[in-house]
This record gives structure tokens, C-alpha cells and sequence, in this order.
């Protein structure tokens, strides 16, 4: 069953490959508008699925997470709309020349081909994913959470009447209809059709993909963050800065997790810092070195570090905090505990900010800004489909260009290889 | 062994990924010079090596293969002088933009880190893909074939002499002392820190790390490689091209394996290609529906093609012939039998090269030009690690830039996300 799904979206990309940017966007506008128009239905099975995970006893904040409403319809037919408004990168041609031998060669970017996306609760993935893969004419494989299984159902019904109407294979949007997790292992060896394998969710995920998968798999969206406050930066934005990136949005990958402080203003920026967020609700989490400057305050407030904190994915309001001798032992620390995501530097000092990008080594490395910028809208790619921490073929956030690969082009007059 | 030999590299990465072109470049010549006056010592563990397979009765063209001598060595000296003369990418800004939030962002080339390379017989690989791995900055571990273990462990201590003498890590550069294959598969799994794995061998090589591997492996090297000469093409041209992608250098992977002819040139076409190429030793495959146009040739000139020829990489003066409808079925024969490594169109008409270069989705595609032309030296890429013919990150023949990703920089003013 999945070998056949998979040949036929194998089979649906070689078409989608070659549709015209204006069928692709018109797609996109006939989904958003099939979405608004057959909200009942939508809503329907989706709340089926809240009933269900209510009777499963999920905790409230996951059963907000799969929960649909018209309001939240609305703002995913509204993102199709976005991405029927961004440039498509499919055809564009780069990095042409014409050689010494006279050979005119260039570089053109393809679609990957057949996408695989496995991920857990929320439902708006599977617009946006499918949204993001048709503009780039790839097909795509959607494996989504057991618990949200009738509203994706329900979507991808929708997906495939739009593209009907558009004239788009329908067949490039594959769901499996199906929890078994066997088909979930048999998905991972298609590498013969399936040219990406994109896992949304949590560590365990990505690592069972990574270890399980013959697809190139984009693993990330894990972010343990720092900011290193360094002795020369301005305090009061500092920390307007930290609150932003710890307090804006704490359940996501881009929040703040630890912030290292220069212990020439430790005893001055401390207690400043815990007393600015702690109207926010924010309790923390100190290292040894750290507890001193926070005598005043007490657990939970404050309180000392455990061995695993400093390696930890808060996503709540949890902040990590310890003091550093200068610029060395920040970026050493961060190199032994950063998942390479987002980390940054608070600084007056050009020379310590220029060392400090040349020396971390994360997807995104911030000079005086928040972590919570590491996003494919904020860096003004339009969309994103996954932020990745890996080095192969992409690292941050991917939008459509990410989805993306190229093929070499040569024109010659009957050329041969001297 | 393994996990402290990638430990090894992996810190001696962080330090080479700061060094400076100069630097780089210095070592790079250094190690030239050192191979040259080293060539005793080379030459003596290298004869100790093709004693070892004379005795274990492997055959002359791998003796051949792993055989050094004075102008082989020359050779690899000179390529490790290109590669100093080639422009360093890391370092390199590029897609610079300044944001409406006001965020200064661009992304800025760096290296992979660690890479790793698993080889076969040629002692030739250790020097240019270290020299590659140097030049942007990486470590690598490398883990060539058993037959050339003695040789490989001079030219390492080469390289390490190099290394010390320009003030590199010599760590940077490991180096597998040991044929056992349990190694190999301990080495698989060092996701945490290898960057990219490179297979290069064969077909059972790539797939043995694909399913493997929880590294990202850049599969590639095999190529089952097509031309298809259109009605139109120039038949005295389309012969001097399919010659040379046949008969220049059949060994390799852009060689030639199959033509498609239009079977309204088949009558013509087919009996003068067999005579063009039979004085070059070429024996052809004929499918069914070309043998009648091959009557007045007799086996082993000509000889009814098998079940699976048109699924084998021949490597030799072998080549496959079959007639086609058109365009059409042409695309679809190359779509089901091809690699995706190099494919090409020999033609007049520009409308069917379009629909070609469209709809054939290989690393390389080519009008009127020599599938020989997929290397990184004629692509003047300078040099070439591999050929990859998977999707991700890289298609077809990767250099310099290709062992490099890039990271995320974002200048702000204490910037926050609104």
C-alpha cells in the first residue's frame, strides 16, 4: 500500500514538475476558498477528533492543539493565499556560463520531487506543507498524528477536489489513512521515490527517523538557546531583548533557553534580570556560579541548576542562567550545549561580535537581536516548512527555494570532451 | 577508537574552520612538496601493497588502480597545487538583505565540519579528497581500501607532517588504520559529529552506507547514461558524439551506455554507428526492435540485448542500442532506466531539446553535447570530490563549495521580534 502510494506520486511529480506557475497559484486560490466553503464538514470531523482525544484524556494544551475553528480556518486559507503571492523558484535559472571548450552550461532549479512529511498534532501542517510542496511542484506524503486523523481526512479531500479543479494530479497528495506505525517503517526505506523526508515534532522523532530512514532526512526544530550578555552591552536592552526572546512565545524552538552573563556586570545584571521577568511568570534556573548574585531570591524564583538543565529544551517559562569569564568560556559553553539552532551576543564590542559569528556555529547567529527571529517570515522567505539544524542542503528555516533542488543544463554545437 | 578518532577531528574542525586562506593555501603547497620528496618512502610502502595483491591474485587492472609510481605521484602533487590556486568559499557572503523589522541578515559560507570518506583502491582519492577537505576547511576521516593500507598510512603522515609544519591541526586529517569492517559500521553512526558521509565506489558501497548510515551520505558515482538521437539530429555529428561519450574513457560513470535512436533514422543510422564504432572494439546490445535494421552484423559485433542491459552500467566498450517512436518514448525509456547521472539529446529541432531538458530529470542534461563532459574539472569547478545523483544538497559533479553549508547572521540594534 505505501509502495503504491508512493509510485503514484512518484508518477503525479513528473506532471506537477512541469505545471505553469500560474495553474500552481490558481490551485492554491481554489484550496483556500474550498477550505472557507466546506468549513462544515472540516469542522465536523475535526471535532470528532477533539471528542475522541477528550475520551483519550489529552491534556488540554495538546487538544488545543489539533482543535480547529473558523477563525483558525481562516487563517490557514489565508496562508495559501500568501504562498500563491510568493515568487516561485522552480524554472530559475543560476550560476550560467559558457566554458572555455563552448559548452554553455547552466544551473536550473527542479522541484525534489515526492516530499514524505511525518508529524504530530496540529492539522494546519497539512495545509501548509501541501501548500508549500505544490508551489515548489513537488508531490507530497503525509503522515500526520493518529489523534487528528478525520480532520486531515477531511482536508485532504478538500486539497485533492481543488486540484482537480486545477487541473493538478490529485494523486500528488498522498495521505496515509491509516495509524499503523509498521507503515511508518516502511515509509522510511522508499528512498527509490521519495527524494525528502521532513519529520515536525519532537527529539524522538527525529532521531527514530534518522536511524531509520534510507531518505536524506531534514532533522531539526530542536532549539536550546542562548544569549551571551557580554560585559560591554547595554543593560536596559539587554534585557528588553531576553524577555523577548524568552517571554514572546516560550513553546516553541526559536525561545530562549539560557542566557550567559559576563562576570563583570553579574552582580549588577542578575538580580535586574530576574526581577524584569518575573512579572512574567518566569522562574530560573541557576548554575552554581550564578546563585551568589541571586541571594535575594528564593524557589521557585530561583533556584539552583540540576546537571541536565543546561541541556534542556525549556518550551515554558523556564530560564537558564550562568555566569561566564568573557567571550572564550560563552562561546565554549555554547558549543558544548547549543543544538546549533539560534544563539546570540549582547554587545557594544565589534571585535567580540565579529568572533563570536565566526566562532558559533549555529543555523542562526544573532549580533543584538532575539532568537525569536529564526523564522522563514520574519527572515522574509514568505513561508516556512521546517527550521533545520543540520548541515546538508539547508540549515534554518526552509521556505520554498529549500524544497527545491537543481539539475545542470549544458547546450553544446554536437560537443565533445577533449 | 572511532568515537575518539571523530572527536579528534571534530575539535581539530573548530580550528581549521577559522584558518585563513593563506594558511590553508601554504599547507596545501606544503604537502605537494612533501609528497615529492617523500617518494621513497611512498613508493616503497606502495610496492609493499601491490606485492600483497599480486599474492592474493587480485586482478592487473586493480593492480593498476592502486599502483604508484614517480609520474602518478607527480600528478597528485600537481592537483594538490590547483586546488591552493582555486578561490576559497568559505568566508563568502551572500544573499544579503536588510529586513523591514530592520534585522541586517545574510548568509555566509562554512564548513561542513567533519566529513568522511569511504573508498576503494585508487591511493590517489586520500590526497585530493583531503586536499578538497582542506582547502574549505573541514576535517575528514578517511577509510580507504585494505589493499592500499600501507600506502595510505605513508601519505597520511605525509599530510600530517604538512599539516604541523603550516601550524594546521594535524587531527584534522584521520585516517583508519585498520581493515576491519566492524569499524565501518561503528563509523556510520557518528551523526553527532560527522557532517556528510562519502561513499566512492559501487553500487553496493552506496547502498550498504544509504542503509546504514545515520549521517547524511551524498550517494552518487553511478551512471547508466543515455543519448537519444532525434529525426532531425546531424547524423555525421550525433556520430563523433556518441564516439566519444562510447570510447574516450568507457571505465567511468559518464561514459556512455545507451542510445535511442528515431526509428525514422533507424534504417540509416543504426548499421553506420556499428560501423563507426566496431573499429573501436565497441560490441553493441541490440533490443528486439533494432536487430532487424542489424541484420548484415553477427555476434559478438551485435547480439540480441538481455532481460537487463538496459539496467546495467556497462564500463565498458559496451553499448546498448534500442529505436524509439519519438521524444516521447525516448523520455520515458530514460525515466525508467536511467541513474540521473548524465542524459543528452542529439537534435536540430529546439522545441524537442526544450521538452528534453524539461522533462529529463538528471544531475547533467545535454543538447548536442558528450554525457564525458560531467566532471567538476570540465564544469571548471576545479576539482571534483564526487559525482552526487542524489537530490539533496548537491547534484552532479561537487568541489569546493559543495563541502561547504552556510550559517545565518543577523545584525540588530537589541532587536525584537514584534
Amino acid at each position: 500500500m505505501i509502495k503504491e502510494m508512493c509510485n503514484q506520486a512518484k508518477e503525479a511529480s513528473q506532471q506537477l514538475a512541469l505545471a505553469q506557475t500560474r495553474q500552481k497559484n490558481e490551485c492554491l486560490l481554489a484550496m483556500a476558498d474550498l477550505i472557507w466553503e466546506q468549513r462544515p464538514a472540516i469542522l465536523n470531523a475535526n471535532q470528532g477528533d477533539v471528542q475522541g482525544a477528550e475520551r483519550a484524556g489529552l491534556s488540554p494544551a495538546m487538544i488545543d492543539r489539533l482543535m480547529l475553528n473558523e477563525s483558525r480556518l481562516e487563517g490557514i486559507a489565508a496562508s495559501l493565499r500568501d504562498v500563491a503571492a510568493l515568487p516561485d523558484p522552480v524554472g530559475k535559472v543560476f550560476d550560467a556560463r559558457e566554458l572555455p571548450n563552448g559548452l554553455r552550461l547552466h544551473k536550473q532549479r527542479v522541484p525534489i520531487g515526492v516530499l514524505a512529511v511525518i508529524y504530530e498534532s496540529r492539522p494546519n501542517v497539512t495545509i501548509e506543507v501541501t501548500g508549500l510542496a505544490l508551489k515548489t511542484g513537488n508531490a507530497i506524503i503525509l503522515r500526520g498524528g493518529s489523534e487528528t486523523i478525520a480532520t486531515n481526512r477531511a482536508l485532504v479531500a478538500v486539497i485533492r477536489a481543488a486540484m482537480q479543479q486545477s487541473g493538478l494530479p490529485p494523486e500528488a497528495v498522498q495521505f496515509i489513512d491509516n495509524p499503523d506505525r509498521a507503515l511508518v517503517n516502511e515509509l522510511l526505506k522508499m528512498h527509490d521515490t521519495i527524494g525528502m523526508l521532513i519529520p515536525r515534532g519532537g527529539n524522538q522523532l527525529h532521531q527514530f527517523c534518522r536511524e531509520n530512514s534510507t531518505i536524506p532526512v531534514i532533522t531539526g526544530g530542536i532549539g536550546i538557546c542562548h544569549l551571551f550578555v557580554d560585559e560591554s552591552a547595554n543593560q536596559d536592552a539587554s534585557l528588553k531583548v531576553i524577555q523577548n526572546a524568552k517571554v514572546q512565545r516560550p513553546t516553541v524552538c526559536n525561545a530562549l533557553d539560557t542566557v550567559l552573563v559576563h562576570r563583570g556586570i553579574a552582580a549588577t545584571f542578575l538580580p535586574r534580570l530576574v526581577e524584569r521577568l518575573k512579572a512574567d511568570n518566569v522562574t530560573f534556573r541557576a548554575h552554581d556560579n550564578a546563585m551568589p548574585y541571586l541571594k535575594g531570591f528564593s524557589a521557585p524564583l530561583v533556584q539552583p541548576a540540576g546537571s541536565e538543565d543546561f541541556d534542556t529544551e525549556w518550551l515554558s517559562l523556564v530560564l537558564g542562567v550562568k555566569v561566564v569569564d568573557g567571550l572564550e568560556e560563552a562561546i565554549r559553553h555554547i558549543a558544548a550545549h547549543s543544538t546549533g539552532h539560534s544563539d546570540g551576543i549582547l554587545t557594544e564590542n565589534p571585535d567580540h561580535a565579529n568572533q563570536f559569528v565566526a566562532r558559533v556555529d549555529s543555523a542562526a547567529v544573532y549580533v543584538n537581536a532575539s532568537t525569536r527571529y529564526t523564522d522563514g517570515g520574519q527572515f522574509g522567505l514568505g513561508a516556512e516548512v521546517a527550521v533545520s539544524t543540520q548541515r546538508l542542503h539547508a540549515r534554518g528555516p526552509m521556505a520554498l527555494e529549500e524544497l527545491t533542488t537543481y539539475k545542470w543544463v549544458a547546450q553544446g554545437d554536437y560537443s565533445v570532451r577533449p
